[in-house]
């Protein structure tokens, strides 16, 4: 931490600034000095406490420029997923608390609305801020006059424009007519490289920068008093319409009814201060096209975009990654892209379809061994299942691989498009359960109840890499309907070599220990879900250690269950306890329990259901949430224990 | 019947279409005298069995020229929405079976994998048909050369192409440039009129019809001689591309990507063929921009396009629909609407949002009185939560009207915006349950499972017309959080006047009947929620009749549930029957299960769930299918005694 204070200390101008307020009076000198402490400040605590960094380096003059020309919180700021935010939480009061972002009780990665008044709306997921920023706006003008002259600012990057949302926002928008006011913060990348017809048509007006140092140029000259100013204000109208004519991106907005501001260089804080100020002045919806550089202001960040945007801790000097744990082992994603290229050597039929998370998925290693059989689609989990629905009804096998949080955005989609007509679609839930440090927004636990209720789909989740190889197998070599494949991120736990892939049985599950159910009462089963079933390994040692056994069931398949077996199982047992990773109402152990009930098998035994309950976990470490919610090894023990003393109590008291 | 078969056999070009090959040789003369008689069978099939008519009757001559030009069914016609694809249904093999169009085994309102190999994608939502042709296209040259000769059209309305899935089609069609054919139909409406800034882009291309008179006129030139054709030609070449450069759905449809034709006249065939076959001709995706006129040739329906979307019989020589059944009683969507209103009139910050559904959500009622508290955001569920989610932030009390099965689409903003943040937005689920004819894609059977799950979540379901004014009130009166309110199609019971709306406390059932306890075994109880409640009451009567009491509990409230009071009435009976019209898995009946197995409840009592079980429902009459799903009064008395007989069997087994 010492590291830190020193850099802070340093900062001479940052120091000055305790709220936007402060920024009202500094020169544009001032503000380009105040930039670059905030981005050696960013760097250093970051460097030291890790987190999103690339994104809101490219978005220091951006944030300035808002804060000085706005009247936050009065006007609102409404940043588009949110992990761009660092740098106007910096502004706005929570300097101090940077190097907790992320941590369990520290700053949240993206803006939240009970962390601060100056963060508007709470983010994480893509392309939510124009339709938030237009209710803003509208509200504002709604029978509040007092608070019409409220200005509202949706900062949006390029790739969350992929997403079809941004542009139901924009036509509506559009048609309202206020003066919401876009920046379109474009770096011609979401985490990895955008795709898209749109990215090719914002990169035209990108290249078309000399009418920008013509600018440039022509201001030097008024600045210095040779050139006359309205002549230039003249000049530089006439320039702008032109630009807003010609440009692919202008043309865009305009049919969208928005006037278009640029392209202006993102990190000239006097060009961007003009063109807010301008578009402040506009009566209907206006959007800055802003051009930027994703790490900008740190080489090793501008050089490896993709790498420094999330980051774990790492040395300033040169950007090596500290290794704040030992991930010696391949991370699940590595072993599902790999397994995936395996399949695909062997089945021509099979492609992966990712939503601009290439990387993240693991779908990157596809990429690389058959580009053609890659798919990006952008940020566009809707058009991602629909477009593998249309694969999968000309014979196709596709893996549609999306983070599990993400994936609820195609929820109509998954029902609609792929159970009703029963397609063959993969789908690859990554980051399914609780995924750490991203927080609320990210946690991957509603899926398994989501995808539970409907008809026609089958639901896995692996226990251990081996599983979740031989599942994607199975998967692949079902035709029936559409899978779902959901596992933690995480790593492999590696205690064997991965052997080849093997067909696992529809709906069949897998004793992983029978007690001997003669000898001792009450006899506990633990039937778990997935990853769980580490956890479950672990509350039936502890149980063992403390004179109590547990049969262990390992349910593979959340749909169909395991019916028959478990009928036998479960009748053989007292306590059933169900453990899960996912939200408890309409989970895993709900299911058991519907089961059960349909099978009159409620009447001789108890039923412990464990999994998330009903709220939010916050974030911080995965071990920490686990702990938090509940559903480690040592909370699930105490929970078992606490029902077989409550059952002992009504016992007693019935017997009484 | 009779009339439908007169007129049937007048049809003698008709007649000789027995499936679109025959449609190869006809010329452009006998094609429109093929239109003609299409357009005659239609309206006189529908005027008896009723159906959508108005937008078939705007594709006529789109569908013979899509038959003409392609070789359906190995080129693909994939149909947005569906239900203008009756003509296509005629042409394919299904004319003798429109009669039975929407009606209990009869043919679906839309296209169906399952019924026939033309329908080369099944539909019902709007908006995916371009992501699935996309799909099918680059399936088409996937490893499959032998195929990748295949075409594949999309035909969109204007209406869909507000939804932002569209967009997201449209940029990766774009990236990927290959020939992707979209017919954009643009009426100007979706069901109701259209709304956006992007209508309003696309009618600045639709007053610019001057051009197509023109080049109709060179057009007579041509067929006369009089003009030389190859000169016609280039001079058609150089319109079609200034054209394409100067309006706005042009300059939109370019920045995607694609090739734009048009606008032409969507009701002349020739055009039209000349055009599409131009079209196929092309590398890259290409839009044809068509204009046509919903309810074209039959003029009621031209007239009042909206009344003639979908109808019941009707008269045919002046459009007067036959009032099949007599609902006198007033629709629930009309309580609705006027209950909006009143309150309205009394809390300024009640404004209501429709997603392109004015009419058939009751929210017209509002439009009316008050147009500024009234929202159309177009065929856009993703952005209307979230922009409700930006006004309810500043204060004002949205309540978003979109039927059951169309909020799907914004599952993850009613999550990540709505719940997480706690923001006080009232959802009002129109046609939840089994909503008939349209069948499986529109029936609402999800909701309360999806809901369920969401932390932070409120859900309502009224048993009558004064539980659902009441629970609007409440839901307008609670601010901790989003709400929603869900109820079926159909009308009011009407048995007292309306009352002025009372708040209901969160959380609390509603006690309808309680059985003396005392007497008889085994004690029944019916948990039942929202319209479901009815049937609890008959199945009730018919338990009564036959010697069997029931109690009777309302439930309200999926979540929260009325734990306190449920814990004692539970307590207080032996068989629990929940009653619902929601898929059983993670439905109500399940949040009752889990209820019980958390509070120790379940051993002394078993569970009946009286729900839709794990499949999907087809279209029919809403009586109909409530028999087929078997959540009847009559068929829930039957189930019921089924597992009386069970257990009576179970404890006899064990006694012996």
């Amino acid at each position: 931490m010492q590291a830190i204070k020193n850099i802070v200390s340093a900062h001479s101008l940052l120091d000055g600034v305790a709220s936007p307020a402060d920024l009202k009076e500094l020169s544009i000198e001032e503000l380009n000095q105040l930039c670059a402490e905030l981005r050696s400040e960013l760097i250093a605590t970051i460097s030291e406490t890790g987190g999103h960094l690339a994104s809101s380096l490219g978005v220091v003059e951006i944030t300035v420029a808002l804060h000085k020309v706005f009247n936050t919180p009065e006007d609102r700021l409404v940043w588009d997923v949110g992990h761009q935010a660092y740098i106007h939480k910096m502004l706005t009061g929570r300097r101090n608390q940077l190097n907790t972002v992320r941590q369990l009780g520290g700053l949240s990665g993206f803006p939240k609305r009970e962390e601060s008044i100056y963060d508007a709306f709470g983010v994480g997921h893509a392309s939510t801020a124009i339709s938030a920023a237009v209710g803003m706006l509208e509200a504002s003008h709604h029978d509040y006059p007092e608070q019409a002259e409220r200005k509202v600012v949706a900062i949006v990057g390029d790739g969350a424009l992929t997403s079809g949302m941004s542009f139901e926002a924009l036509n509506h928008a559009g048609h309202l007519q206020r003066n919401l006011i876009v920046i379109l913060n474009d770096n011609g990348m979401s985490i990895a490289q955008n795709v898209g017809a749109l990215s090719w048509a914002f990169s035209r007006t990108i290249t078309n920068r000399f009418s920008t140092t013509l600018r440039k140029h022509f201001k030097k000259l008024v600045a210095r008093g040779w050139f006359p100013s309205q002549l230039y204000k003249l000049l530089d109208r006439v320039e702008e319409t032109t630009q807003g004519f010609f440009s692919s991106a202008a043309l865009l907005f305009n049919g969208f009814g928005f006037r278009y501001l640029g392209p202006i260089d993102g990190h000239d804080i006097h060009q961007l201060i003009k063109a807010i100020e301008h578009a402040k002045d506009q009566d209907g919806p206006v959007v800055i096209h802003a051009i930027t550089t994703k790490g900008k202001g740190y080489k090793p960040a501008e050089e490896d975009p993709v790498k420094f945007h999330g980051v774990v801790p790492f040395e300033r000097e040169n950007g090596h990654f500290k290794l704040v744990t030992p991930y010696s082992r391949p991370a699940l994603t590595e072993v599902f892209g790999q397994s995936l290229v395996e399949l695909a050597h062997i089945d021509q039929r099979i492609v992966g379809i990712t939503a601009a998370m290439p990387g993240g998925t693991g779908l990157e290693i596809l990429r690389q061994e058959f580009p053609d059989k890659f798919f990006d689609v952008g940020i566009c989990e809707e058009h991602a299942i629909t477009f593998a629905a249309g694969l999968a009804c000309e014979g196709m096998r596709p893996v549609c691989a999306i983070y599990s949080s993400f994936l609820q955005r195609a929820y109509d989609q998954i029902l609609h498009d792929l159970c009703l007509q029963k397609l063959p679609v993969v789908l690859v839930l990554d980051r399914a359960g609780l995924v750490g440090s991203d927080g609320p927004t990210h946690h991957g636990v509603f899926d398994l109840s989501y995808l539970r209720s409907m008809p026609n789909m089958t639901i896995m989740a692996p226990a251990d890499e081996h599983e979740l190889r031989n599942m994607l197998f199975t998967a692949l070599n079902y035709s029936q309907g559409p899978v779902a494949l959901r596992f933690p991120r995480g790593h492999v736990i590696g205690k064997h070599e991965l052997s080849p892939m093997q067909f696992l049985p529809i709906g069949k599950g897998q004793l992983i220990k029978h007690i001997n159910d003669k000898i001792k009462r009450p006899r506990i089963l633990l039937i778990s879900i997935g990853w769980a079933t580490q956890t479950a390994v672990k509350v039936a040692e502890i149980l063992e250690k403390n004179n109590l056994g547990a049969s262990i069931f390992n349910g593979r398949f959340v749909k169909p269950l395991d019916e028959k077996y478990l009928l036998k199982l479960i009748s053989d047992h007292d306590i059933i306890v169900t453990i899960e990773d996912n939200i408890k109402d309409g989970g895993f152990g709900s299911a058991i329990l519907e089961f059960m009930a349909d099978n009159s098998l409620l009447q001789q035994t108890q039923v412990i259901r464990c999994g998330i309950n009903d709220c939010f976990i916050p974030h911080g470490s995965i071990p920490e949430l686990h702990k938090l919610a509940q559903i480690d090894a040592t909370s699930i023990y105490h929970n078992i224990l606490a029902a077989l003393e409550a059952q002992a109590t009504t016992n007693r008291l019935s017997i009484a």
